[in-house]
């Protein structure tokens, strides 16, 4: 099994800890293609850069997809993630997504641990998106300058766990959602610490990619899936261009 | 690995096809323990028959857990899925739970085709449940008596695509569920003739609790998924009893 | 009028207190059979803990409803109780939903004052499932050990009234709820030293009751309260076998 | 017990079926003092006309309440119960409310059933205000002309029990509410012609206000049904000015 | 184009807080006439206040709408506007509902900023009532006596802004809404010292009755917003009556 | 007062279509520059194309916003609103926002008419990214070829009206949303032939754009819509880069 693991953003140091924790996390066998954006910013935080991300990403997919059995966009919001699903005949899974899919299967309500205030705004508006902000007991931030994005987990562990021990102490939460692309594989070094499961959303994700590919969905032909309607277009990039034509 | 599989009704054919597509469904190296409730009704449709199959699962999953990785609670509508996750420090996932996460994976919004339609309003009330009734697009259902739960996938396959046909076309369903373990497998034979992908609660049970296994989480001493506090009790079965135990 | 009431759990001092109000509150002329769960836990805090206190109820209502005129189930949280409208034939109701709509009929956002952390999560769930959550100011808790649970109100009644004194001024609570059996009574006897209405789940109970008598409802022959459709079963003991006959 | 029930429109022959059903549900001891808007129109349907209605029913309240244990507003609709719940040191039911409180006593969701097509929408806006929408399997109405407003019963029961019939066997409804203060006492006459509960708005108040009126809550001093704070006014009649006045 | 602004209260210097923001925000050629309700209270902080509100607000408007383009109601709470928006052929708008509308166009969650405590309830409800609360960040309200309520922003600006700073900082507002007539213009004067818009509702509510007419809608007679049904009536002061005649 | 009109399309014949209706809807005084996406589709039914089409607008938006006060994204389902509105520091508004915000100005549910099957659910879920969907009535569609998307209002107006009036009778529909910048204008021909009244995404836009620039929000420098935080990005074309850039 083949699975495509598209970073959004442009810092190759992100798109290492994306790779190593997706190879840690896969089953015997999955081969992991880790692709870095080509254009966009640093790390996203807001609409906007997720506005960027989710094109960058598409652009990606459309040149890259073939031949693998399923694409992993792997930062936090899902930058695209519905569109790529219509666009794509393979499954297409996010980090945000398969995450909060690990924490339902795992308890009833979660929090998420995240980097920066201001990335939290968008944070719940994804976990709307999925329909599930009646589970959601909290989003925790850290609220201090980043350094390095490709450091965080080093640089501010000691504040991550404490925003987690208030969201189980303070806001319910059964689950944590540790999240943020920069954070992959800290749930992974961390949990014996914490009293509540913890996610990671590459490790889900690249979880729940296998178990799609494994489960040989037909790809849609119908509903709101379905490939868009072959239409004119003009001035778009190849990998666009690609998931645009008729199949 | 070793999953877990308790059907919590008493139908000894219904467990035949549920242990089938269960097998289909494993990882190399995942091995299956079957087990059927020893007391119960033959197919749960209402809240009160799930109430019956809810103590016959947890006491069967105090019995025989130890020495399985995850358990799996075989009848839709999962009953005593919140309970059993408390009181087991293994994952434990349900048709219906696991149904829903495989179908939010792959599109919006869901249709569940269910076997009659006295069981419909249990069906509607676990979704809730689960906080994603705001993607349910329809419960549709056969309307006619069952002659043999062992055998509704045969007698009646028509009828049940007809209601999937119904779900796309009507509903705006864009992933269709197969609900209740009398049809497990069928979505594996019939997926090719629907324009949506179609979902089963078994088989996404089983890759689901495969995942959980993987992610290896550290069992809840924290938060609402703890196990219930050590307290006086009295009149339990044995298999109740190993559940209420310190650990 | 008789109706009879079930303690879930097996502590006998409990159902004195629910027995106690439960003869205040009643009109004259009404009869209050109390019957204390033959097995289970001393109190119930958790979904575990409530599944086989719903069982428990069960088998008592299928036992002793006979004679009686409607069933009221004497743990917050109302365990069993969706299942047990379906198998009765008389009106059932639980504390839970008999102070919430008690608290309705007195104005819009209620908060719950409970005895445990522990057990807030499975009462927001109990409020959810209800479909009240958007009245629900706030759930507060006692936080300390219980010694003895028939003595909750004399061990702990400055820390109750001052979790409510804060539901009202802090969480904008119209109505008060004094939640879990153990409580039974407490709103009685402190209600003049608060500022908004106090609800008690065993008075709302017995008065929740007597109207559905009053009103005497025709039993369910449709809807998904009608009972069970017959089937095949076994194993079961008396009580829920004589739920399970054709009527 | 005194119970003064207000008719907010001013259809004498509605006061009539209101007073008619109240003391047939009304408990030995319970007397009804029936009072009839001064001003308004013959029945409302309409968002305008429940403003109009709350005046009168305020107006009402203020000249009548003192010496009644409870006041019952008796218009589907319930136009103006929060602001008379703030006002009034005793008790205030509404039909609408009270329906909605039996109604989820006795199922999980319920149909609405309507005399007139145009009454719908606010109906539907009240239940909203109760917070119980997701519980609100559907409303139904005629749709005809209505010759007089106190023979709706009499010109059109069979054409309101096929609606009752659609709203079990289509909508899904486990309780049905049969709305408006013309059709008082009609569920009383047909109940045992459908298959499962139906509800009635006027026995319901009755019998929740005895259950309030037993319950003996303290009048709210805090919450957002205190008393409205003293303040300037002007111009106001005599009923009104005493609602306002310092207690 | 003429704009009728109704005060729904009795306070002169309210109404010139009003006049005076609304003609600020008038566009040229728009005329305000301001009305101030003849009968009622200061200022309505409750439901009760508003029922009364509402009907001199539907008073005046039946007796003062004829020449004019358009309705605003120039209370925080909107009393009576769904009533009126039936009973008038011209467009009608109120603070509340104007407001909303512009943070929504500004943002995507808000606060509001109010004059007291127990004002907030009511605007909660005005909120849901619109059906925005999930966009609701907060309220956030003094809570202190208001000497003079036409002096409240010079009384009380510090502390206005100190609420204000509070629900970005810490409740995750984008937008302000500072709310209730009382403080009419204060956000043009103030909105340079904070870092998020913010909003009036008296200019927001002329600008949208601007906007309105401009659309130039047609009056419904369809739909649940059509004039009452014409039917009996009586009692009723000539302004109601008018709005109540065949069109 | 200069607003800035992208069409995110690459459609001239739309953007005629849109430039008209949006010359009749302005003020005097308004300016309108029309640009039409340099790249994308011929119009915009999908997630997938919604995605091209926010990158287009965003670039288009960078390129030429300086200059106006305000921007308007005229496709319904607002490609890129919530980033966009980050990106600029002046107001920007989309068809579908604003055509909902006048739809909640007239009344209190609103139906959707759109111009394809497959637009449906991408329409739903920018409703329901608004915060709206509990007042959505319905979204109703064309459900047949579109021969020339500059040309469906002549070609299909019979069958628009007719699902108009549909929306109206079986729907509740309050208020008609005619969607798709296809349809700019329709509302305003055919507005009298419907007995609701019936909003139009340009022309609301429009209006909507003014009364901001009119109220002169401050530009967030705090809450979610501050500009993204200055970092390191690349392979950007111009017009983002310039979105990007230091204020």
């Amino acid at each position: 099994m083949k699975l495509l693991v598209i970073n959004p953003n442009i810092s190759e140091s992100v798109s290492d800890l994306i790779a190593a924790e997706a190879r840690r996390a896969a089953a015997p066998g999955t081969e992991i293609t880790m692709k870095t954006a080509p254009f966009g910013v640093a790390y996203i935080e807001t609409r906007f850069e997720s506005l960027i991300g989710a094109y960058a990403t598409a652009t990606l997919a459309g040149e890259h997809a073939p031949g693998h059995d399923a694409v992993i966009i792997a930062a936090f919001g899902d930058p695209g993630i519905d569109g790529l699903r219509e666009a794509l005949d393979i499954p297409v899974v996010g980090l945000t997504e398969s995450a909060l899919m690990s924490a339902c299967l795992l308890g009833k309500r979660f929090s998420i641990v995240a980097i920066s205030r201001r990335i939290t705004a968008w944070y719940r508006e994804c976990v709307q998106a999925n329909g599930l902000v009646d589970r959601l007991a909290s989003i925790r931030c850290l609220d201090r300058p980043l350094q390095d994005i490709g450091r965080v987990q080093e640089d501010h562990e000691a504040a991550l766990l404490s925003l987690c021990q208030a969201a189980v102490d303070e806001d319910g939460a059964d689950v944590l959602i540790i999240a943020g692309a920069p954070l992959a594989g800290l749930a992974r070094s961390v949990k014996h610490r914490m009293a509540v499961p913890m996610v990671d959303g590459v490790s889900s994700a690249v979880c729940h990619a296998q178990t799609l590919v494994s489960l040989a969905p037909t790809p849609a032909r119908g509903g709101s899936f379905a490939p868009p309607p072959i239409k004119p277009h003009h001035g778009l990039p190849e990998g666009i261009m690609r998931l645009l034509a008729p199949r």
